[in-house]
């Protein structure tokens, strides 16, 4: 009979985790209990939050425990259902985990349209990313048409989404992302304004040039330096959104901002927030995250990585930059 | 014929200001146009944010010029009336200057009731520092009864009102101030629950102790080791409003915040505010405070320089933290 292959966390990281920290192991398939589904993982998706889950230290989510499936949102197919909400043959999305088969409650997945578009983008645009970059920018910051919008990890899941529902509510995007192959596709692909390459070692500079009329909007993925970077650029009243902190999830010593003054002077309102707690934006979210893909409105690109054993070199690459576009394994 | 006595800003400051950086002059009595009030200024209000004004960088307000005199809050009386507002003998409040004689526009100051309470309150907990604390506590972090409530500079102005509010609201109320002398006035006076004296040197510690269930509202007004570590105890879904950070005025290399990490992991709202942003408040502001007062809720400390030639001494002992409460200069 068919196996379950499971990725699990092996042990916590100090700094940079490495491929020790995970493991693979093989199990049988679960049985899917009454009200459960049995779903047959096509995509697996691996974003940065991940890396939080993998410490003990408190965060915004309980961690993973050594020795569990690592956390993680699939798409697949539903293998057999126990519930009346699902049929063999329908796709769902949910927190299935780094694993090929999972036996899931029915209230615990969604069923996806997968002639609206593949199965995959229910992991990026069309799925918890993108809500991630509409409830950061439209509910938390409220653009107005004319203002400056700035976003860092620019061609990443969440970042290209920012800047695609910045310019569709009439606004200039600005994008930071790393190497001149991605900001190229940031402003060719995605549309963006312009692009800054903070690799390329004049981010100040760079970023000063590319806002003349400052920034209104910072919807911030990575922290640190481009945090900096961007507060000494805030006009008076700005947003910003703290979705994430990239640079600093490996560092073992936190980087100290300089710019804080900046919230003060300008008056600044600068907000964290995790896609999770407002579950109840997601209906508006996806409804116009829908209509703008359906428009061809809402681009997107992927990294696809192929089967679960290489699920751990990728979200280590993506850890690093090197995916582009939205880091997915492919299962199937 | 009287002279009037004013102080100028006479050079810009790097990092600490000295008593070089003002000029007293002697320059006639002004005379009141049509539609003005002349004033004899009977206190002073001296305020961290005059520091700010004395530099040449971009600030929320405009710099005050080399050889202009030095801006400021003064209450005084009315010794002319060229306005139907006002008459003879009136007291009024403004941005009257650090001056003996000023001015003004009818429409620039405002009467106050000396019955209610002497005329340098209006300087303090029923004027602009008053307000302050009212926008900041209740407008932006908006305390729900049973919360805990950290201030820093508790005995001063602004934060000596923080507490007070907050314990009229149900709150548990924590300052920070320096000195075993100061932390006595905090909770023996004013009735908060704890106080921590960051000078003893177990700032983390110590903050930990008083807070034992984490930090639900920080009201900062000196930024640095502060900030930091009342981010390390803040709660999921805590605010922070960001009023001064007076550590951090006379710094010539910024601080570094480390703990930056809370605003995304706890999902923090930070939100920098200047009072005077939000006029449509201070009715409501002034009404509550005012109702304290009267009730003996609200309890001030000052202190007092006499003469306007010590203005400058008295400002620059302020920012060392000398005062023991509102700094005022009595004039007359």
């Amino acid at each position: 009979m068919t196996k379950n292959r499971q990725i699990l966390l092996a042990s916590r990281p100090t700094g940079w985790p490495t491929e020790a920290n995970f493991k693979l192991v093989e199990t049988p398939v679960p049985q899917p209990a009454e009200g459960q589904v049995l779903v047959r993982n096509h995509f697996l998706s691996l974003d940065p939050y991940m890396r939080a889950r993998m410490d003990a230290v408190k965060s915004y989510a309980r961690s993973v425990e050594v020795g569990e499936v690592m956390v993680g949102g699939a798409v697949g197919e539903v293998l057999e259902s126990r519930s009346p909400r699902f049929a063999k043959g329908d796709f769902v999305v949910g927190a299935l985990g780094w694993q090929e088969y999972a036996a899931a409650d029915a209230g615990a997945v969604t069923k996806v349209d997968t002639k609206l578009a593949p199965p995959s983008v229910y992991l990026g645009a069309l799925g918890m990313p993108g809500v991630t970059a509409w409830t950061g920018l439209i509910d938390i910051c409220r653009p107005k048409a004319g203002e400056t919008v700035v976003v860092s990890a620019a061609s990443g899941a969440v970042g290209s989404v920012v800047g695609q529902l910045a310019k569709a509510h009439g606004c200039r995007a600005v994008g930071v992302a790393g190497g001149a192959k991605k900001c190229a596709y940031v402003t060719g692909e995605l549309g963006f304004d312009a692009c800054i390459d903070y690799k390329a070692g004049n981010l100040h500079a760079d970023l000063k040039a590319a806002t003349p009329d400052g920034i209104d909007v910072y919807f911030d993925n990575v922290g640190g330096e481009t945090l900096d970077a961007a507060l000494a650029r805030m006009n008076p009243f700005g947003r910003v959104a703290i979705c994430g902190l990239i640079s600093q999830y490996n560092a073992t010593e936190p980087y100290g901002v300089r710019n804080f003054r900046s919230v003060l002077v300008n008056r600044l309102k600068v907000q964290g927030f995790i896609v999770s707690d407002r579950m109840e934006l997601w209906p508006q979210a996806l409804a116009e995250l829908t209509g703008l893909f359906a428009q061809g409105r809402l681009k997107y690109r992927e990294s696809v990585a192929l089967g679960l054993e290489n699920a751990p070199a990728a979200f280590l690459g993506m850890l690093r930059g090197e995916n582009f576009g939205k880091q997915v394994v492919k299962l199937v």
